[in-house]
């Protein structure tokens, strides 16, 4: 992790304070918003070329490859922004298979009328987060649509990462008797989004999670290969992610409600609103399954690293009720924890 | 090539008939979504996976990686819509770097309300494209956003392409005497857009020229390696192309007003709309800058293909003013092709 933001540059001097049409057209303006924004802020040897395509040196194995649009409102909250997010949240998909993530594109969807200095506010995350992520952005697209027919600002990545050649994790390996570990507290992403967009005032403010996981993982595949699954719990949060495990390896999950890491800001949030944080989105965190003598040791590599400092183990695969999660909670009672029907929170990411 | 399309999907029966936030949310809707429409026109052993991420096995060597989101409006238009164009358009610039296309992401970006037949008719066209184009898509991902957040559809793709050893294809690499050729008739998608957007009718209608042109690039290097630069003239037009070639290179670019390739209707249409067909977006043509000793074997293997039946040279690098495009019209005038300043034509592609 690189502790400290060594690229930066001052809001460039531009014709025009908001951003225009023609700052999508191919022609004269948007060269120079490359030249004036993009460059100086994310350039490397491969951007700086500006040709249509990046050209990559790859060593022969396996790639890691994934896409996600963000779309979040507001695109400034506590704790970050859609640029932040959008290096953060690709970067993770990536790590989630194990590989190390080798470079993104990014892909820019802008709404005229934006304001250069929100855009420049949005770049300069992005570029603060792929330095600590340790990735480059190698390619990129800019699109301008006219006042309506966005909402300020879209931003794609996808991503490409190398997988060690001894790892192999998936969705459908888990067996009876793994352990379910997080790396840390839930909720805080979309209790962050929620909270800032319905201007609700907590005496503690919710900060996103937001953060690239790659440096966590990689010390977690430093004690252990033994990992079966990993998934970060985004959209639809961690009941989501475990359902979509159960289903996958025909297996039984069971939670044990008083397990699962809560900030009490968090949880009072959630209480107020009605929300059960374990479909409530988090944007830097993990969910691994280990194998049961393993466990332990993962778990400990975790808590050494500053995003798993609050890593737990918070349920187990069980042989019961395969392709279903339950929840035991404090009292001896269990319910069943299903899938999402509903959106309980558009545009989080 | 491909000629007849053997995937197809009848419309899925789902429980709404307008995509719904829910459809977005990560959930039960979301996965009913990606099983009824996307999986069966889409569906391959990766993607049917589900993973965040897919797996792929890569050669050692050089990839080519690209992105490109996809705007269009209108989304339906004579000669193709948004989802043929989103895959024609990211081949392209993969195999622009004379790499041949592995697998492409696609993310989408879709307005609460849009009609599931519409969404169905979209990723039809895109599994015909890829088809043709002999391309997969192996990961991908969905948003939703609130009505008036965005306009109808967006559409993300990025691709990885594997470059052969021996093709090293550079906008930076052109000299005096290299021979420009176009592939075909300029300006049709361009004007396909603006005529149907505006509702004006010819006596022929204008389609646009939307397709994969990887198998030309393919038929091109088995003619002659001694490929300098390509690319496809999409948003600004050939003009914005060979302008940026010229300034890379750092070498002047003389045209041949006569020698360019302009149907009759396209000719027409921009003549009564007062628009220079140079800057008009393409895509589905290709210019390539030859070696002059290669430019008519180039040229030759080009005409035997499909798309490039109307392949001509249309003029040549020069050591005369140094990163700037000129034209020589008919009559022995000569005019200046500058990068285009405004945008004449937003959300072309």
């Amino acid at each position: 992790m690189v502790d400290t933001f060594s690229r930066s540059c001052p809001m460039p001097i531009m014709e025009h304070d908001t951003i225009q049409l023609a700052h999508g057209s191919g022609g004269k303006l948007s060269a120079d918003l490359i030249s004036g924004l993009f460059l100086p802020l994310l350039g490397n040897d491969i951007l700086n070329l500006l040709e249509d395509q990046a050209i990559l040196q790859v060593p022969e194995g396996r790639l890691a490859f994934t896409t996600d649009s963000f779309v979040v409102d507001p695109i400034f909250f506590p704790g970050g922004n859609i640029g932040d997010l959008a290096i953060n949240g690709t970067v993770n998909d990536i790590c989630m298979s194990g590989a190390q993530p080798l470079c993104l594109s990014a892909a820019f969807i802008i709404e005229e009328g934006l304001a250069i200095k929100d855009l420049h506010r949005i770049i300069s995350a992005m570029a603060e987060a792929a330095e600590q992520a340790q990735v480059t952005i190698v390619t990129g697209d800019t699109k301008v649509v006219d006042k309506g027919s966005c909402d300020k600002i879209f931003i794609n990545t996808t991503g490409i990462g190398c997988v060690p050649a001894d790892v192999t994790i998936s969705a459908g390996s888990i067996r009876a008797g793994d352990k379910i570990i997080i790396s840390g507290t839930v909720a805080d992403h979309g209790m962050a989004i929620m909270t800032s967009r319905e201007n609700l005032s907590f005496e503690t403010r919710i900060t996103s999670d937001s953060a690239a996981l790659n440096s966590l993982v990689a010390r977690m595949l430093e004690a252990s290969t033994a990992i079966r699954a990993m998934r970060d719990p985004t959209r639809g949060g961690v009941a989501t992610t475990l359902n979509e495990f159960a289903r996958s390896s025909q297996i039984g999950i069971t939670l044990f409600a008083e397990q699962i890491p809560l900030l009490p800001e968090v949880r009072g949030a959630c209480e107020i609103l009605g929300i059960d944080p374990l479909y409530v989105a988090n944007e830097g965190k993990l969910i691994t399954i280990a194998a049961p003598g393993e466990a332990e040791k993962i778990l400990g590599a975790m808590r050494q690293h500053p995003l798993g400092r609050q890593a737990a183990i918070i349920g187990e695969a069980v042989s019961d009720h395969p392709g279903m999660v339950t929840m035991e909670t404090g009292l001896g009672g269990s319910r069943i924890v299903d899938m999402p029907v509903g959106e309980q929170l558009p545009r989080i990411c």
